[in-house]
């Protein structure tokens, strides 16, 4: 641990069976106006979206809603929230959903009052927010992107082709978040693995990245150790409400800012992946494991070491008798492995690429320098040609 | 992972060399008067007396000074430091030291303005805390307790023969704690390890209880290993920054709510420790170490699944051809094979207990019951008699 950090995350967490009964106390903080934000039809088939109602109601608020906040949630999305929020002086967002109806909400909240256009200034430009700030707050029904702890938001612009990700500060992130696990037994085994895959992406994409020591390190193999043992144990009974809690809860520590302290970090996986899912709307979690595996095995030899740790501490290779590289590619294919087990798609072709879109994917990443090798674009298309 | 849990930490750490930079910055959400709180002459020898005070001066701030906090921090000081709160209007304390000033700073918080008798109110009935609280901020100088972010306040009450712990509600952590490992470079060996035995001990507090797969104890798993590693690293070299740095964030995770979360937890050693340091003012590590390995022997039958992954996890051993049985106790020897190895004192004689003390100090002990065994106070004793 070498670098200096500060660390700050005020987002309350409310977790467990009962977690939902904790809704009230906490409205009581907020102003008249609540707006509910949610995707298409899961919380009305599951009742939570008449729980929640009727909660709001007993605590004497105005119920203004946003329905039909998409996976990939557009531009276009935020900005209709964005007026019903100055239209009805909106003084809670309320997102209930997975990563994507968070992050949507999280966009309203910096660009209601924004006088200039939000996207350009915060997801292209990323200014500063300067203009007022609407309070947001979650209940998770998916897992994934820990959006749920974080000042993270991924907009995407349909015209212009670009999936975007913005970390806004303090001020944006859940003012309280409520987990239930139970909330997620009817997620498909599809989404559940997605989810899990997300997860573990980001823990990656904090770990391989510095030479030396770091307490962060450890913290990041614990969390992929809970991962991969408890996903087995909910492929095989989705509705074990111990696997699900852990799931779900290794993917708010794993991107709540705290697994990542004192590190470079890399993120070029999540880099390459926004820009394929602006292209084929792909479930974020398959797109990064497509992108994973061959952009590991192009890199791995610049940071050795650590690849050769992954190996044995997360996959309990052995490292008797084989060189660095040998117990390295093991631990690589391990995780290949592990994809399939878990029934990962990692064909870009079943994704919904094709090869005529991947010069335009490549052109359009961001290139960034904190993991182990900073790729060309010719780099960036070559990984993609590989997911064929 | 199965209970419910509410997790909210909003302390802010600044961690690093150029951390105290922060200081100024954060001065101005506060008012006129600091008081600053340290204990004996470590802070004016090394320089960092001299430093905070020209940050505080050209922040315009008064400085009040409450000096002399002891390492079981009394009662009595307590109160000196209340008066000075009330008598100087004081809006901010700012500790600079270790556990014992932040956790004195803590009970001066709450006590200064409380009408009843602040230590029968608050560390022994465990009253909630009804009175104004005034803010506190630290500085950290010795790792171990985990005080900087958390609310936890050990008070010594030396007439009593009586020394509590009570954990705080949020309102009492600190605001911010700065956190440069560069401070600890000077502290000596015996209590660097003292601290870390501190540190790995809150781990095992809360490692040992509960059956089933908990995301918790994959992270407590992992602090034990940094902490293990770490203070090896350290012990051959005490000015190895990135040793002392993991060791000093490995103690601030260790206790900030984070990884007990969902857990039963045990604290019994704590609870028989803080009687002997209440009798001995042992260095609270030391004590933590003397009865950790009697008790844990004495207990681990009833949980012998987890004391077997303690072992197999942490320490490597080997299960192939062993009983459960042979596998703890292979662990613990471990266990205390490492004390031996940094040098811990474990013996009660050379921390200054008497025999004839332990009826004494088991009858006053606390006994709880979130650990893998219940116990009676002849158990205590007995435990405590094999500290000899």
């Amino acid at each position: 641990m070498q670098l200096d950090f500060s660390y700050y995350n005020p987002t309350k967490i409310h977790f467990g069976k009962d977690s939902l009964a904790k809704l009230k106390d906490e409205l009581s903080d907020y102003g008249d106006t609540v707006m509910l934000t949610y995707g298409r039809n899961a919380i009305k088939s599951n009742g939570l979206y008449d729980q929640v109602i009727s909660i709001l109601n007993k605590a004497g608020k105005k119920v203004v809603e946003l329905s039909g906040v998409m996976p990939n949630p557009t531009y276009e999305k935020l900005m209709e929230g964005a007026k019903l929020v100055r239209d009805n002086d909106v003084s809670l967002i309320l997102a209930v959903g997975g990563g994507s109806v968070i992050d949507c909400a999280k966009g309203i909240s910096v660009s209601a009052y924004c006088e200039e256009d939000p996207f350009q200034k915060y997801w292209v430009e990323f200014q500063d927010v300067a203009n007022k700030i609407v309070p947001v707050a979650s209940i998770l029904t998916m897992v994934g992107t820990g959006s749920e702890m974080n000042g993270g938001s991924v907009i995407t612009h349909d015209e212009m082709k670009y999936k975007a990700g913005r970390v806004f500060p303090v001020d944006v992130y859940p003012k309280f978040s409520i987990l239930n696990p139970e909330y997620t037994f009817t997620v498909s085994q599809y989404q559940m693995v997605s989810g899990v895959f997300d997860t573990m992406s980001h823990l990656m994409e904090q770990y391989f990245s510095d030479e030396g020591v770091n307490t962060s390190d450890y913290l990041i193999e614990s969390l992929l150790k809970s991962s991969i043992a408890n996903v087995r144990v909910a492929l095989n009974d989705p509705k074990d409400y111990e696997a699900r809690s852990n799931i779900m809860w290794n993917a708010t520590l794993a991107l709540n800012t705290l697994t990542g302290l004192s590190k470079t970090q890399d993120w070029q996986v999540h880099m390459i992946e926004h820009q394929l899912g602006a292209y084929t709307d792909c479930a974020h979690g398959m797109g990064l494991a497509a992108v994973s595996l061959p952009y590991y095995r192009h890199i791995y030899s610049n940071g050795i070491d650590k690849f050769v740790r992954f190996a044995t501490e997360i996959w309990g290779v052995s490292p008797e008798g084989k060189t660095k590289d040998e117990i390295a590619l093991e631990g690589l294919d391990a995780l290949e492995q592990f994809t399939k087990e878990c029934g990962i798609v990692t064909s870009l072709e079943e994704l919904g690429a094709t090869k005529d879109m991947l010069p335009k994917i490549a052109e359009s990443t961001i290139i960034l320098g904190g993991g182990y090798k900073k790729l060309t674009t010719e780099e960036v298309q070559g990984i993609l040609e590989e997911c064929f």
